[in-house]
């Protein structure tokens, strides 16, 4: 398989690299890392991303290359999808690469991947994306700069929480320290990465926190739309809200309800090893990692928020 | 230097091994740490630190050995003083460390420490005092296993906050790669000391969030005595409120007002590297680390707010 996959890129001409919406981190570091490769072995190559780059990874060199539409020829004889579970999670991208019917190589580490490729890598206990890249780099044979050093570790950094999850291995750290040897700057990326927040975002926290719920070993917060308009908050997330709920000793889940403007709902989920709530949000209609996942369901807020409750609550008896 | 410190551990009899008060990872990691090297050792020692062991660290084997109170007839010819800046920072076990009049080898990493050793090996840029262990260990030729590398690691996981330090080098990601060869578990390591947070504390935050307040670069929330005991909040220090008001962006300095008891007011800071907080809280009369330190003023609140606001808007400003 992984032979295929170097054969696979060796071989195109010119290639649509592609992340998921909304991208995060591993999203941003993994098409940053593969526009450098591409570079590196000559080949001509789109970045694209259904959403912009978030502003907390602009320092990322080159971030501006990553486009939200493709030019209308194309000329692509390679799509490579990284860091994404379904084609769904393109929105509209998702089309053009149905319609360009070229081979389509998946590198991904969800553990809901549907293996929508040609060719599917898929490595549901590495850490991140960005991670199994490394190999990949290696196996191309090409000498890693403090450039794409830093894209990987940003995807390493923010996928694990800053090496907190449970699926970061001695083998992501070894991978970190030859990052580092590399030059990637790890204070500063999780710095810019993880560390920042704006002051919108701090009001936003002020607003949900009081009314933070706890029962049965989960706990749950809401943003109505009201609440985040009078914040101020424009991230289009939870503002990580549902990372500190989890931190909430004696819970086993924690959620965050956030109300969207088209009246449905997101749903951010997060469980303590024990738990899957991937499987929760498969129910619902997402996806994600067994600690770490989402979905948007049907609003209004409290239709979702007992629904959701409801499969949590079987979950965690054992009987979902 | 660093031959006479083994020279002394390996001359001694019997140590006293301390760490400071209000103890963190590293300074309960660290202790641990040389318990495990002078059993290895076959030497006799006690481990003391003025405060009990955070409930977060009950996880480490063994903590339950770190005393607050020394048996009344002391036999010991060696103090190691672990992770601490100043002997008043042992409270009364400083007095009676004053009185042993043995040696005393200072093993820190605070750029604040006063050198109140007789041998002291301080190593202000080293990211923690478990860092500084690991090397010594190895000097000592004693084999790490899973005990004592959790210990190293807490310690390493505690002060870099999860590696997000500035002071977290390559050299501490290879020290963390072999602590992980020798068995010791990051994400449970992660979890326990970083990742728990009670729902008091939880509530602590839903009440002092909504009354933070920014100005010129400085970001500030309070935490009067009636507001903490109205959220059953009894951890005895900020639930790491200053860590998550560091966390907003084009800030470079966090405060955290916490009004004791007795009327003090106990003050954190953080801030962004280019502004030293270490130096503002030695003004204060205390200390710490240029982006995270502390000190405990005379109140009232709002006295104290006013007081360290000048200083640290003097410091920003370049005239401090």
């Amino acid at each position: 398989m992984n032979l295929r996959i170097e054969d696979f890129i060796r071989g195109a001409r010119c290639v649509l690299a592609c992340s998921h919406l909304r991208p995060d981190g591993d999203a941003i570091g993994s098409l940053l890392a593969v526009g450098w490769a591409l570079d590196q072995l000559g080949k001509a190559h789109t970045l694209a991303c259904p959403n912009p780059v978030p502003p907390n990874f602009h320092f990322l060199p080159g971030w501006e290359r990553i486009t939200q539409k493709l030019a209308p020829t194309y000329d692509y004889d390679l799509v490579i999808a990284l860091d994404t579970g379904a084609l769904g999670r393109f929105e509209r991208l998702g089309e053009v690469i149905e319609h360009l019917e070229v081979p389509i190589l998946v590198i991904d580490h969800h553990t809901t991947n549907t293996r929508f490729g040609t060719v599917n890598w898929v490595e549901p206990e590495v850490a991140a994306t960005a991670e199994m890249l490394f190999s990949l780099l290696q196996r191309l044979g090409l000498q890693l700069d403090e450039t794409v050093a830093t894209y990987l570790l940003t995807g390493i950094i923010t996928d694990t929480q800053g090496f907190r999850t449970s699926n970061t291995s001695p083998g992501t750290v070894e991978i970190v320290g030859e990052l580092l040897r590399a030059g990637a700057p790890l204070a500063t990326i999780s710095d810019r990465a993880l560390n920042r927040r704006s002051l919108s975002a701090l009001r936003l926290w002020a607003a949900v926190l009081p009314g933070v719920q706890c029962r049965d070993h989960i706990v749950w917060g809401e943003i109505p739309l009201s609440m985040r308009l009078a914040s101020g908050y424009t991230g289009g997330d939870d503002a990580d809200l549902v990372e500190f709920l989890a931190t909430v000793e004696e819970t086993r889940a924690a959620a965050i309800f956030y109300e969207r403007e088209d009246g449905t709902v997101k749903v951010s989920l997060r469980s303590r090893p024990g738990t899957d709530v991937a499987e929760v949000a498969q129910q619902l209609g997402g996806g994600g990692h067994p600690q770490a996942a989402g979905a948007t369901v049907e609003g209004p807020l409290e239709a979702a928020r007992r629904r959701v409750l409801a499969l949590l609550e079987q979950r965690l008896l054992g009987v979902g």
